[in-house]
């Protein structure tokens, strides 16, 4: 099953000679909008096939399929749009310096594009998910390297897109799916790949993105790496809503069983009462929760380990201990630590790199510097949040220089909820510093297109030769940047 | 003169200590005009210091500089106009698959930024050049990397530009300066360097990405290296002005002693009379072009032994020999090749890297899939250009075709004009691919301002709390897109 060199080689040329299938805007949304109906359609089986390789159950396996055909459906709706291909037209000026020719800019798809598929979204960031949707909405071929945690289901989705592409006249080499690991390496390297995309862990993610760099050639590598996503809860918040925290923080680190890369995994807490309470209302929260089956035995193990080698450190406690439930399953947990602790440099920059599983590490702290020292030691991340008191959100106290505060951490920085569930949107960013992402893009949303893409300019080029996108007379209605003015 | 490690630190922390003096949008464009005004208003002894160093002689010199001053008040009228923020707005819908919550996005500046200048552009490219401008613009210190060519010039420009930043309460250190290639290579690994812009050698280019992506944090490396800038003469093009033409190369080719990153390296020609009547042109043009002066010489002696190489493999001619001129100067010239030797792997794929300097060369083909066969063979290019007759201009024949052939090529696409001049404007695309740039990026044009921003987006936050940039009432009358429509 594991594809040869060969093999790898077949499916990036087979994508290649398909990129001029994708060329025609209209086309494109349409074979999106054909690939949503058809996984809509296949519902049922895709469903019972993730649930068997996976073991994330029926209700969280549909609503995700749910989510990735609403993408594809959204990316038609940007393909149809166009504002995605910067459209940027200048008559000539001979007032500037130097004086401007005709100058008329847009962007065209990069070429093929690479996708490393993730274990925890068999759906949503596998072979039809957010990079395959952005990258055939930017007119680009795909290869997806599938995630060996759900190989069959892997091929049944390919099969759905490929049956898709067919339909409106696109060769199915457009979407190509390799497995094994070495496939995966092959694919990074292979001179006709032009991008890639990758959800994953940092180990696998930076050899990647290494691989990428090395090239003779060097290409763009947009990777979602991993995150701790931090809270912090204000002496305020902690006081006003300790219990309310207590139970929403258990359930944003419980979800899923705790394998979302949005898990909030380091929660800044204040000591005293209020945070004592909070703390009790944690404990309670995440006792009542069940075991849970991890996504395969290999992050059993690691969950496993990696608790009990932070458990012992000297002043973790774990008020609900994480480990091992049954013989497959895993039970979730909390630790504690003085932020003392965590000041400087030492044994427990363990408790700052992130966890995959239903843990987090609650961080108690006596002032603010305290917690702003923890926070500045930070690694990059996904998200910040901050739960805050209704005065605090309403403007009086630190809450906007809290705000500002948090922003260099994450891509994302949420108020009074919980960075668990990212929403497919325009204003989404899913993406943040290193390791959080290799890139400054987001994976999920809207602007994930640019990811694909590069400009180009033409320059005096006579009207009769311009693609359509670039004609004063606009006869696409496109929005775009016409002699310095926005024009919608 | 060189900085050591401890002066690269100082000055890196001096600039990541100024970034807050740039976060105002306000400060920031009066400060880039400032730093126009006070370029222009040191003309006479800029251009008499860089002449003294460079040997670019007063005329070019002082036209760089009008470019230079005319660059910082295009980026300070980006500032102000702010589309370059991206705004993005979305309220909570519940209709969507998962719900969308409250999400607002924007961008903002990635940190402090490298810049490396070049030799050929002491003023457009140096310190207070593209990079510079438009790091500034989108709120990012820069420490500068001095070009070894003009370290005098570097240090008063870089007076001129902390001199504007005073008159606007920002601290000195928002410019940082330092000189020598090991300072060079510090700077790049820099904890607080968050991203980079270079001009030069693809060897000294590539050196630095590598530097850049091996990082324990890698940071974006945006570096424009190196370009052939290929030129493609149809046969009618040849029949309708070979004279034309044929002169129209031979100033491109030769303008500033060759020394652009756009300079025409390598112009497919038609065998036959046509053919030959251009070359003739050319021959008399160049004949005619006086001896110049090369940079430095480094860059002599490389011109020297790069075109003695070229000329000396079989079937090459030299109908004008390139080479020294007198002690210090280079004349100009070109050679000649047919297109069969180019198009396969061998020997004669010098000719297919860039020589810096005043030479071409002239590739004769015998029919449309020979000029198509070495064209796809090289390697990517800021620049590519055709040469049309006006009926392929106006629509007959095969001119839309060759534009779309010539788009994989390059960033520009030029059309009956010649690919050395590159304007400032918002429809401008100075990169292209590898090794023309190291990223998708532009450095010239207001697109620039992209490379040093990355999104953040705020979820759920309360309106007391938001920046005024994300606020529902859009109290800076910033272009956006809310709730799905673009507004102007």
């Amino acid at each position: 099953m594991e594809a040869t060199a060969q093999e790898v080689d077949a499916a990036v040329r087979a994508a290649h000679a398909a990129r001029g299938a994708l060329a025609d805007r209209a086309v494109r949304s349409a074979f999106l909008r054909s690939a949503a109906a058809g996984l809509d359609a296949a519902r049922d089986g895709l469903v019972e096939t993730a649930d068997a390789e996976t073991a994330l159950g029926p209700v969280r396996l549909t609503g995700e399929l749910a989510r990735t055909s609403y993408q594809l459906r959204a990316f038609a709706g940007i393909v149809d749009e166009g504002a995605f291909l910067d459209v940027v037209i200048n008559h000539p000026d001979d007032t500037a310096t130097p004086p401007i020719p005709d100058l008329r800019r847009y962007k065209v798809p990069l070429g093929v594009v690479a996708v490393y598929s993730a274990s925890n979204f068999p759906f949503a960031f596998s072979v039809a998910g957010g990079d395959t949707a952005s990258a055939l909405a930017a007119g680009c071929p795909v290869v997806v390297k599938a995630h060996p945690d759900h190989p069959a289901l892997s091929e049944l989705v390919a099969k759905v897109l490929r049956r898709a592409a067919a339909e409106h006249g696109i060769p199915e080499g457009v979407v190509g799916l390799v497995h094994g690991f070495e496939a995966g390496v092959e694919l990074i390297k292979h001179p006709l790949v032009s991008a890639a995309g990758f959800t994953g862990s940092v180990r696998g993610g930076r050899a990647l993105f290494d691989a990428a760099a090395a090239r003779p050639v060097p290409i763009p590598f947009h990777g979602e790496l991993g995150s701790l996503n931090p809270v912090l809860v204000t002496e305020a918040a902690a006081v006003e809503r300790a219990e309310e925290i207590g139970t929403g923080l258990a359930g944003s680190m419980t979800l899923g069983v705790g394998q979302f890369c949005v898990k909030p995994g380091l929660v800044l807490v204040p000591s005293g009462a209020a945070g004592d309470g909070l703390v009790k209302a944690l404990t309670a929260a995440v006792s009542d929760t069940g075991a849970g089956v991890l996504l395969d035995h290999r992050m059993r193990d690691n969950f496993i380990a990696g608790v009990a080698e932070r458990a012992q450190l000297p002043e973790v406690d774990s008020p609900v201990t994480p480990g091992a439930g049954g013989e497959h399953t895993v039970s979730a947990g909390f630790l504690t630590v003085p932020a003392s602790r965590l000041a400087e440099e030492g044994d427990h920059d363990r408790l700052l790199e992130e966890c995959f599983g239903p843990v987090t590490v609650v961080v108690r702290y006596e002032n603010e510097s305290e917690a702003a020292a923890v926070l500045s030691r930070l690694p990059g991340n996904l998200t910040a949040t901050v739960q805050l008191s209704a005065e605090e959100a309403a403007g009086q106290g630190r809450g906007a220089e809290i705000l500002a505060e948090l922003t260099p951490l994450a891509g994302r920085v949420v108020v009074n909820a919980w960075p668990t569930g990212v929403a497919v949107a325009p204003a989404q960013h899913h993406g943040g510093p290193y390791p959080a992402t290799t890139s400054t893009s987001t994976s999920v949303g809207g602007t994930a297109i640019e990811r694909w893409l590069r400009p180009v300019a033409y320059q005096n080029a006579p009207s009769a030769l311009l693609p359509a996108e670039l004609r004063d007379d606009n006869p696409l209605g496109l929005p775009r940047r016409f002699n310095g003015v926005l024009e919608r």
